[in-house]
């Protein structure tokens, strides 16, 4: 993939050619009496929905409704109704619609809205007829004030723009795919649910330039066997929204996906996002309705993944055929296309006409133009015809504002030419699969919350270390709180001279030491810190003044997978015993030579199980690396190091 | 540093608070005949050295007139001038606008363009009075049409609304720094040059929260030694642009840059920009004049880099002190400050007033209130001759309205009372280097790139390893061009099963080849571009059909480091050796397992140098790693593999 990285502000006449000035809206309401703004379709639905929540409940069949669940439920839609029971015609009808939700027009919603009397819920007011409201910023570029531009909706046009510089450094050929990652923006109605509904998003879109002949993807091998919860269009319509657990393979096999490269990039999709994290359960993809797909696309399927929100959408997959690069080749008359050569020339013979340049100008003047221009506009069935009245003499031909020529032999022949085609000009197609990483994010952080039985206060983040922001925390010290700071610092001493593995030039002074061992962190080859970074490991010291349990907790909770302790074993120490080791660690220092008074081991703890493990720092330090580069998993690692107790032998 | 990635679009208070709406502006002037706007500055400067470019040449000192300069001025300004001799007194009076040219105020433009009868260079019209331009692009969020919205023209207002949380996240404690990557806008009036000036351009911003008064740096030890070319501002405002070399140690001891954090962040930048590849002849810091610097900055150094246009400003590194946090504090009544706990209490006395509530409200009844106000707001030495005052029996105040009110003792008391703070809090000053990465990649690209003499036509681009974006450049195979289609398809397929050291699962037909060949290389665990890939080194296979020498040249001018060959010394053998081979190697294929025509050898080659040097394909390609990595130099590699000489032994 070629990695692009195009503007932001873009000017208007782009969009005006990519139809989104026309068409990429959002319908609206307002409420008349408020003015309040509102999004006709999540009016719609969450009405409805409120509807059949005060139904169930009605009907005593609301499973449990606990206080935390009302909670949840007010917090996501205000259309909370009253327990109302419904007819069952009503629940079937009003189900129906919401199955088929992205899939009604403007004045369709504004039906819905009469038919079933929804109002604003916040104030009961009615609302006015739904009107289109375009969802991209406008801006105005340089200091004239006359060139009107817009912030980008997405990211793709960048890529169709620059297609004649992809396709060339490709060689001139496709396959071939860009990719970008960046900001993409949209005047929502109401943007809401954190990160789910925003103006200003990052996206990381790819778009695949395909022969629009072979959709076929060289690696669809790879993924024939991956397993996707499928919901396509024709379920939508009949009302369900049950999902067919499917093989890409089978799927494309059975025309349910359009083709193997699209069938390829829903198979990657789904492969992202559990290595991510995702809880295969609540991911399902979604064929796009008829009426929902962007004006663009001939073809769509929806990542889905469910939240506390419902299912959003999360990755769309489009295949937007060849409407982009048609529309801009039109437009500014650049061709968009690729020159294949012909393995075997294509040879084909039509009629052609050709004329008598001088009887022709000397017949008919400054009609010769029109006339030879409709001649040559005709099809090979209308040739033939010609090509037969003139072997009996002469034709007639009319122009388009109703005068007739006569045409004779002595005018023009036609007859059957051979061609030779060597070269085959096609416009590509584009299969674009496009990640909202906002969402992403925010379900993935959704599905890997959770808290311990023994703990429900705090939380656990579960994020596989391939997505959580730090690797390993360092805590290097176990020294209990109530010690007094010069204890501390001149622990905090020792430990640094001790992995630095070297003599400190002098005693270092109270006060100056967590500066040395600063220092030494970014110095001592051995430090983990240091370790770790140089094998692209990120990790944080948590030197702060809380129990390791407490720190511990505070990581598991930003989902700091690993934990590593450089333990002096100060837990299980009196308090005089360490003054002891103090005192005399203190004399070393002063001496420059390193004290002692530990065996080099570390403890490693793993975030999900709290198991603790314990080897010489080296060991434990390769093994984190593995872990986190995913050459073992903990299983692995607890195979290869004893598991910690808690007690560390001191020397 | 916390890593932070901040919205684009900024409600409009935002940069109301910071100043931005107010001051972030350029001045402009209009063609009074054809309304084109120009850059006040940019006029004055571009005409001023057109016409001392014409003086000189009028003098007959115009070092080389050639035809290539010639061109190139003429791309650069069109403000060329005929050869017009000026007097000295001109001359030297050009010079000094010049050097002092940023630190001009729009009506003093003004007076330059009248006084020195400069007019728009394209049309010779009079240009307007300068005007102020505002550079920030301007929109609307959300679909009333209510809320005006910026684009940020900066990244560091985002850092500054997030940092109460930034400082929670470093658990309460200063020194840190955020640093964001992201894209700004700027209106500009006259984009050109390139990448140089754009409207839209990602930044790379770090802001560096220090305590005001300790900017002390932690690790300024480690860069106190690395010398830097500084044109300070009294240089400047002298009329001179000569560079002082000097240690950053020195320049900070002498106070040349304002501390240490400032001097830390410009050596830093200083070493970054020589990493990377920039031309350290070309690179200068340059400190801001008054008048020139950003309305937020009370100091600031430029990193300024010399390329074709000139000497331009790539990185800022300013010292915006207390400024943003304490105008967004005041605005929104939020503090942002840091709150230390002190080792020592600070205890003072002062001199309080204490009111005797009842007797004080029975005299004064409503006025109480705005009696106590004015006392409580008296300083010191006041309220030491109210206490005198009051010892001998009364004392008046006079309020702002002019009223006056007569104190007794009955009514309040003044005495020295004892305060301890335990806290101290303060706003924290920012230190912000401020990256423009375009610009960056602009002038490195002209460091980069030149010609080697016996090749003129072709550039070479001398990226370093760390910056080119393609790390190694893998040339599978030496055909020549002239064989057959079928000859190359098998050579490919013998290298593949080859590299792949296992064995096909039958012969692989003629077409499938090349798609066989793809898998393997993604799949065969010594294919080189797997290993590279696993060592994290970015590589491009280039299989097209040209000669060796073209594909390395092609990958000279991308600036591709490293070049392996996985050379079958096919162009040391004749046509009829090579079907030999070829027909043994087929014949094996049928047999199912690994011919053995080959040791298995690989070149790699140097791009600056062309130097070429040979060895086993793991050696080769651990030598690359390690060369990429920077762990090891050409020098190094040479020491360790045989220089290769264009013949490879053949079995």
């Amino acid at each position: 993939m070629l990695e692009v990285d195009t503007t932001v502000m873009t000017p208007a006449p782009v969009f005006e050619t990519s139809g989104h000035v026309a068409r990429f809206a959002d319908w609206m309401v307002k409420d008349l009496k408020t003015g309040e703004v509102l999004r006709a379709d999540h009016l719609v639905g969450n009405v409805l929905e409120a509807r059949l929540a005060g139904d169930k409940e009605a009907r005593g069949l609301a499973a449990q409704p606990a206080k935390e669940d009302d909670k949840k439920k007010k917090k996501k839609d205000k259309a909370k109704a009253a327990p109302v029971k419904l007819s069952d015609e009503q629940v079937v009808e009003y189900e129906t619609i919401l199955a088929q939700l992205d899939n009604y027009s403007g004045p369709e919603l504004g039906a819905l809205c009469k038919k079933h009397n929804i109002t604003n819920p916040d104030t009961g007011n009615e609302v006015s007829e739904p009107q289109q409201f375009n969802l991209m910023f406008a801006s105005s570029i340089g200091p004239t004030g006359q060139h009107p531009g817009f912030l980008r909706p997405e990211t793709a046009q960048g890529h169709f723009l620059n297609f004649s510089r992809l396709l060339e450094f490709n060689n001139g050929r496709v396959p071939f795919a860009s990719a970008q990652i960046g900001r993409s923006f949209r005047n929502e109605i109401s943007p809401r649910a954190g990160l789910l509904r925003v103006r200003e998003f990052t996206m990381a879109e790819i778009e695949h330039f395909v022969d629009p002949e072979d959709k076929r993807h060289e690696r669809f091998a790879d993924v024939r066997a991956v397993a996707l919860d499928l919901l396509d269009r024709d379920t939508q319509a009949a009302g369900s929204t049950r999902v067919t657990r499917m093989t890409i393979g089978d799927a494309v096999d059975k025309g349910v996906v359009a083709n193997e490269t699209l069938g390829y990039f829903l198979a990657r999709i789904h492969q992202f996002l559990l290595k991510i994290g995702i809880d295969p359960a609540r991911l399902r993809f979604r064929q796009h309705m008829a009426n929902e797909m962007a004006h663009y696309a001939t073809d769509c399927w929806d990542a889905e993944i469910q939240n506390s929100y419902g299912w959003t959408e999360c990755v769309g997959c489009a295949d937007r055929a060849a409407y982009d690069l048609s529309v801009h080749s039109a437009k500014t008359g650049h061709p968009l296309v690729v020159r294949q050569a012909l393995k075997e020339p294509i040879v084909t013979e039509k009629l052609v006409a050709e004329f008598n340049k001088r009887t022709f100008g000397q017949t008919f003047g400054k009609d010769s133009a029109v006339i030879q221009t409709l001649v040559g506009g005709l099809d090979e069935a209308l040739l033939a015809k010609l090509q037969g009245e003139l072997a009996q003499g002469s034709t007639t031909v009319t122009s388009s504002d109703g005068r007739e020529f006569k045409l004779t032999p002595d005018l023009l022949t036609i007859e059957k030419k051979t061609f030779k085609q060597s070269i085959r000009e096609f416009t590509p197609n584009v299969i674009e699969p496009s990640f909202g990483l906002g969402r992403i994010l925010y379900v993935l952080l959704e599905h890997s919350f959770w808290s311990r039985e023994q703990d429900v206060e705090r939380g656990v983040l579960s994020l596989p270390a391939v997505v959580a922001p730090t690797k390993v925390l360092i805590v290097p010290l176990s020294a209990k709180t109530e010690f007094d700071p010069l204890v501390r610092e001149v622990c905090k001493c020792i430990l640094a001279r001790y992995l630095a593995g070297s003599p400190a030039p002098s005693f270092v002074p109270h006060g100056a030491c967590s500066s040395y061992l600063s220092q030494c962190s970014l110095r001592a080859p051995s430090f983990p810190a240091t370790k770790l970074r140089k094998a692209g490991v990120f990790s944080r010291v948590d030197d702060s003044n809380t129990s390791i349990g407490k720190r511990y907790a505070r990581n598991d909770e930003l989902g700091t997978p690993y934990g590593l302790t450089l333990d002096f074993a100060c837990t299980s120490l009196s308090y005089s015993r360490l003054r002891h080791l103090l005192a005399a660690a203190s004399s070393c220092l002063r001496r420059s030579h390193v004290p002692a008074v530990q065996n080099r081991t570390m403890t490693l703890r793993e975030r999900d199980t709290t198991g603790q493990l314990i080897g010489s720092i080296d060991e434990v330090i390769d093994t984190v690396i593995e872990l986190v580069n995913g050459s073992i998993d903990w299983a692995g690692a607890c195979r290869r190091l004893p598991a910690y107790d808690g007690v560390q032998a001191v020397e």
